[in-house]
């Protein structure tokens, strides 16, 4: 019944291992799964995940389900270099994927897994841009989609899940126990819920490592910056440079920033802290929505790996958020808030000399700015009633 | 001043001819001038218009400024080809792109011819994608941009255009007055202003026609379908794949559909009426905003062009744009209504037997769903509400 070529689970934390054949989505330790599996290449003649990268996952052709996810733009932005005396800033701009973020790759990765082992349903526990994603490829897919979303979500953010045809649910209740009980009721009913850490959403969140060393003709950069939520993208955008080391395809590894909210950082926290266990958050407010999470599924797997790497974890207070929001915008970059809190991050990590002078790095732009409209409230927006006669007037 | 190759502005209507270094938007006969340059070929190291599409573009490399537009994804959709009896339908999927539609194909190429004739100031007169792309890419480029935007438009979509840092005026008044006077005044006061169907926005849109037919191994469909405004796009999409013919790339032209909403349609109705010249259309709403334009500059050029290359034009009604908008995200494309029309286009082709059964059509998304949220209340979109603890019996 499983198509999958010969792939395993394992768990960075315990060494565990599982088939990948099983549909499993977290160790029996209770820490996250990554893909181990021993394929590598690049096939330049496509810029889509699943022909330019297919070697690097365990799946047979017919697997996979492409709404052509990856392939973005890494863009140079000479004003920020030149602001933090850096030799370059680059930002990965994950916002032109099919349904406008970066969750479109490790979605891809898990339709094809789920698809792999003879799943007809799938599901997810999201609020926005997985939400969205998932919605999308079910529909793409031919499969019936079972969305979850938390209890606080504003009608108006529904609609733009609903419009793909899935089954919406709004369910109060904690979100962390909504985590686990979709999982467990998943198992249960033969829906495969690939939340935000799982196995294969990670595996596909290493396709932007792949893109980012290939942009730099695999020359990697000094530090690549990521907006951390439950922790799922960082992991897998760590694995992603692992494997590239792994297959000779680069030379040493960047070094890590994990970026979050002030607000809502238990990463942060943890990491600053010296504790191998995150703990919940205060789940305060913040505008940076997409990664607003009090108790991260990966939190651990995230401290452990910025300490493995010598890498570190970011705080940025909201109006660093707002301020790097608007300065990416005036750059010609929108991004949702979240996306923005990694300049944010390297302008703390540049002004604390973690970042030296000369060094050079790559944010994630995780999502764009049309999906979170709420956030132009915080800017000072202004636009001007005239008619065509007052034109030459106010064109001088 | 000029740092363009050599290359010719040239009017399809009456064959004057104009040097590219003038800054000149439109033919004296008052025809829409294309872009005549001998470059040709593809440099496929890069995903990104300004590099791999260089060749076909007089400017040196330092005139460009890219945000990473171009390489947007081809997707096919079996379910639509099984519906119409068709062998493929393809949709190039133009929201992957910066700011999230096509607009930034042309204006990456206006902003380069700008720069090439040292101009520092830029506008555009849109309310919607295109003022987006120019506010987004005139920040990039460090250029001050004035937008005009019709008298109409709400203030929500304003907020999009606002966030890039551009002068932002709403103006009332008739719109293609206002499109003359941007022009006029632009010329005056040296704003170079990048409206919908100046040459090197066409030009811009040559880059889709070179990756659709990349894309399919330089086997051209027996269709491409444009939704059509000011006909800037269309223009532009023959013109590459004239450009390809002409390289000995492809070894002949697809047919052309120039598809717009029957509410405001003068294209159609001047084709079908055997008119040479576009008479102004009522001006009727449709939820196609983005086409809506009663009396579009390149109209009587877009009507000669099909009838020179057997192409045709079709109109579609309100519902069956809806009807395209629910089938295209219901297969995971979620596109704003006027990137819809294409599909009911098809449709309606296909019925009236233009379209034959076993031929292949691409279908061109212009822009994203996002883009124009207004059309949610058009869709019977549903979800429910529940607690965690309902979740057992409602994911049966």
């Amino acid at each position: 019944m499983c198509s999958l070529k010969k792939a395993l689970l394992f768990c960075k934390s315990c060494g565990a291992e599982y088939d990948a054949c099983e549909a499993r989505f977290r160790c029996d330790c209770g820490e996250p799964l990554d893909l181990k599996y021993d394929g590598a290449g690049i096939d330049t003649s496509s810029r889509v995940q699943s022909k330019r990268f297919a070697a690097f996952f365990p799946f047979a052709e017919d697997d996979w389900v492409s709404l052509g996810e990856g392939g973005t733009p890494l863009v140079s932005v000479e004003r920020f270099a030149k602001e933090l005396g850096l030799s370059g800033v680059q930002f990965k701009n994950e916002s032109a994927n099919p349904t406008w973020s970066f969750k479109d790759r490790g979605t891809a990765a898990c339709i094809a897994h789920a698809r792999a082992l003879g799943y007809t349903k799938v599901g997810t526990v999201s609020s926005g841009n997985m939400a969205a994603s998932v919605a999308a490829y079910a529909a793409a897919a031919g499969m019936e989609a079972f969305i979850l979303v938390k209890g606080n979500v504003a009608d108006e953010k529904l609609a733009p899940i609903a419009i793909y045809g899935a089954h919406l649910l709004r369910v109060a209740g904690p979100y962390d126990e909504l985590y686990k009980e979709s999982l467990r009721l998943g198992a249960e009913r033969g829906i495969y819920y690939m939340n935000s850490d799982v196995p294969f959403r990670a595996a596909g969140s290493r396709t932007i490592a792949f893109e980012i060393a290939e942009e730099r003709g695999f020359d990697v950069p000094d530090w690549v910056i990521v907006p951390t939520s439950a922790g799922g993208n960082i992991r897998g955008i760590i694995n992603g440079f692992e494997d590239l080391l792994r297959a000779g395809l680069i030379a040493k590894l960047p070094r890590f920033i994990c970026a979050q909210a002030k607000n809502n950082s238990p990463i942060v926290t943890a990491f600053e802290n010296g504790w191998t266990q995150i703990r919940r958050a205060p789940d305060a407010e913040t505008i940076a929505h997409a990664i607003d999470n009090p108790f991260p599924p990966s939190g651990n797997r995230v401290v452990a790996e910025l300490r493995r790497l010598n890498g570190t974890a970011v705080s940025v207070p909201e109006g660093e958020i707002v301020r790097a929001q608007a300065d990416m915008a005036h750059a010609g970059l929108f991004a949702q808030p979240a996306s923005c809190v990694p300049l944010g991050a390297l302008r703390a990590a540049r002004a604390s000399g973690i970042v030296k002078e000369g060094e050079s790095a790559v944010l994630v732009t995780t999502g764009g700015g049309l999906k979170y409209t709420t956030a132009f409230a915080a800017h000072k927006l202004e636009w001007r009633d005239c008619a065509i006669g007052d034109l030459a007037e106010l064109l001088k």
